[in-house]
């Protein structure tokens, strides 16, 4: 099982592994759509992914069972180990969180611009992110969006959030995104409702879960997943 | 250049090879999430994913040039041609649109439940196609989710649109997901706001936009990307 922070090196190289197959597949993923190679080629690259699954079908671990990396590796927005992630990193500052990204044609939602589900999904990263930063985990039970223009592919942008009011297990949080080029210009302004379920509904959510050896997690390693702060 | 219905076998080709490629590496992706395989195998798989990335990168388009498929086949949600994209097949039913998907781990959030964004990015375009369908094309202005039970992992989902209200250029969309087993217990519920851009805005938004072979797009070409019907 690989420690919290990483830290020793038998722990270590399933994640570095992970994340070099992400960030490969990220290159693949992005060039698939932008490549002009003549459909034969194209072709034979799928054969050449087909093979590349069938190494890593060899074992695989069911939906209910953790990962070994443990933390949020393959978040589909900010997991170093995931393709589908940009991965989006973000770091606190002042009161709350920000982070920068550029996004591939392969988030293309109209000509040039980034898809507005992608900024959408982005966002509820982004505020959740927030929410950790500030102690105050909760699931999404309300995301809203305002777009005041799109976001160009290819050109950084920059991404901000923080915690607007907490009240018992529920949290309000804002966010905007903009170009980092111009970052006072909000081109994406979203508001999230955080709330932290109470925990036998965490227990009903999350009963079954098993961790990387197949076992019922301990209490430490359930909220490795499931993250669930005290209340302060 | 491959016409909109596909119809001729020099043109359906790309089409087809591209699909294939994506349909490959979506099966490469969820296994990067599963598979249990040890990192030296891991690795040897990233280092084959570099191949291919060598094979595609001989020649590529550049952002603002359209692919040479045509159509939204690269749709980071509902592109056949998209790694990225489930993809999220609509149909039309009754005042609206319908699709099933079910999702699998490389979209997940908490344990075994999908990740909220996404929902979020999901029920953005399946509300652009409910916009589609009744024909009051127009850009994400607003959006907004309620969540009120999380979607598993791995179990078949029911995503649902129509057009609340049109008043001239802006559209009200509502949507759900709900189980395809359970589908009248809603468990995300997303309301948007589509508006058409004006004319000068499109102009403005679209300016230097190319077609597949780098030239300046004729009036009907553009619409075939940015699609724009007519009003009324």
């Amino acid at each position: 099982m690989t420690t919290t922070d990483h830290g020793t090196i038998p722990d270590a190289e399933p994640l570095a592994a992970a994340t070099d197959l992400a960030t490969a597949l990220r290159e693949l993923i992005e060039l698939s759509v932008v490549t002009t190679v003549a459909p034969a080629e194209v072709r034979a690259v799928a054969e050449l992914v087909r093979g590349a699954s069938e190494r890593l079908a060899v074992a695989r671990r069911p939906v209910s069972q953790l990962p070994a990396l443990g933390g949020r590796a393959f978040d589909p927005v900010g997991g170093e180990a995931s393709a589908l992630a940009l991965p989006l990193v973000m770091r606190r500052e002042d009161d709350g969180v920000v982070g920068e990204a550029t996004l591939g044609v392969a988030y293309e939602g109209p000509p040039t611009y980034v898809h507005g589900g992608v900024s959408a999904l982005l966002m509820d990263s982004v505020l959740a992110n927030a929410a950790v930063a500030a102690g105050v985990w909760g699931m999404t039970a309300h995301l809203e969006l305002d777009y005041r223009g799109p976001l160009p592919i290819g050109q950084a942008l920059v991404f901000r959030a923080r915690v607007a009011e907490t009240s018992g297990r529920k949290s309000q949080i804002v966010g905007t995104i903009a170009l980092a080029s111009a970052p006072d210009q909000v081109l994406v302004e979203a508001r999230g409702l955080f709330i932290k379920p109470r925990q036998e509904k965490v227990d009903t959510y999350f009963d079954g879960i098993t961790d990387a050896s197949g076992e019922r997690p301990s209490q430490s390693r359930a909220s490795d997943a499931t993250a669930v702060p005290e209340e302060g």
